[in-house]
């Protein structure tokens, strides 16, 4: 690409560093900012650097947060004492957007998975442990992928809460809401059918054994 | 989407405001930006303003540049009587790419569509008609979209040149190089067959009447 400008180019060059955007698209949104108002452009350039330099993540949860502690930790209808063990800030959201949780989170910021060289001792393990005895959790959700790194840490964490009497529970698994049969890959197939539950979740949206 | 901090949200919702880029592309670009280093956020939010903020248009074709004048235009190499009249920035970079011309440029700035409110006097067709004169031009390519919007524009040019001895042409239409004659759409096959070319223009890849 021929640019007559040094200005574009470094716009298009830095904006072509982020995940996804190649050298043609970067372009594109670049000659878009280039018609808007200063105003406008100076609103996006501002709040990426913003967000970057001021941001802070939760000290007890380590969610992104504007203050020491997240809205999610702050906010007194949320029990201390249930929390849902994630991998990502990204889940954290997934999860809020269901609007089913009243707990609070911990975000591990990642999986256990030696072949990538993550221990335990990368992840958020040691401060979750702490919250244990400080809230008196009653319950922990484990809400990681189901994955080999998933199912490694979720192991993991319930082996390094011992005595504690804590009740451990993961995400139900089985054929996705709406998927059809046919399409759902064999060994998810086979587990749901191993673990097949009693009609009146069906009917009543939870598991009678709850 | 619900956000546990308003800095993030507010990178988000200006980065959403690009064409083509919805919440949850932002989210994934914004949360990635958040994993790097400082600088590098820093880097390409100045792009982004030094671009909008100090970016020329060169005075003479309107290309985009640094100085009063585009390198284009300041190139004492390019042939100054040779304009290629384009549509855009964009356009001049595609025709650069293909390293094959060797005149000057003139951006017009849009195409002559009076369904989008668009006429000659919102297009750069007054500083053109000036070059003509000042730089004693002989040929003017017309390298506009072969759509209605660009032939109107183009027979609108010819027709504003008068009784000046330029010569005006525009890019040859056809099928594409590459291109199966089977997809090729009914217009462009029916006018390429009426258009039809001496075989020595696929032998010396030039026209004969050049």
């Amino acid at each position: 690409m021929i640019f007559s400008s040094s200005l574009l180019e470094n716009a298009v060059t830095e904006f072509s560093k982020l995940p996804g955007i190649g050298k043609k698209t970067a372009l594109r949104l670049i000659l878009h900012l280039l018609k808007k108002d200063l105003q406008q452009v100076s609103n996006l350039s501002e709040s990426l650097l913003k967000m970057r330099r001021d941001i802070k993540f939760c000290k007890k949860c380590h969610n992104v947060a504007d203050e020491e502690l997240c809205k999610i930790c702050t906010n007194y209808s949320r029990k201390k004492n249930q929390i849902c063990v994630v991998e990502n800030i990204r889940d954290v959201m997934a999860i809020e957007a269901t609007q089913q949780f009243n707990g609070t989170y911990h975000v591990l910021g990642g999986m256990i998975s030696p072949l990538d060289g993550v221990g335990p001792d990368q992840l958020q393990i040691s401060s979750l442990l702490s919250r244990i005895e400080t809230d008196e959790v009653v319950e922990l959700i484990m809400a990681l992928s189901p994955t080999i790194e998933g199912d490694t840490t979720t192991y993991y964490i319930a082996k390094k809460m011992g005595t504690h009497a804590v009740k451990i529970t993961t995400l139900s698994r089985g054929v996705a809401f709406g998927g059809e049969l046919e399409y759902a890959d064999e060994l998810t197939l086979s587990r749901s059918f191993t673990n097949r539950l009693p009609i009146e979740t069906l009917l009543n949206g939870s598991s009678s054994n709850e």
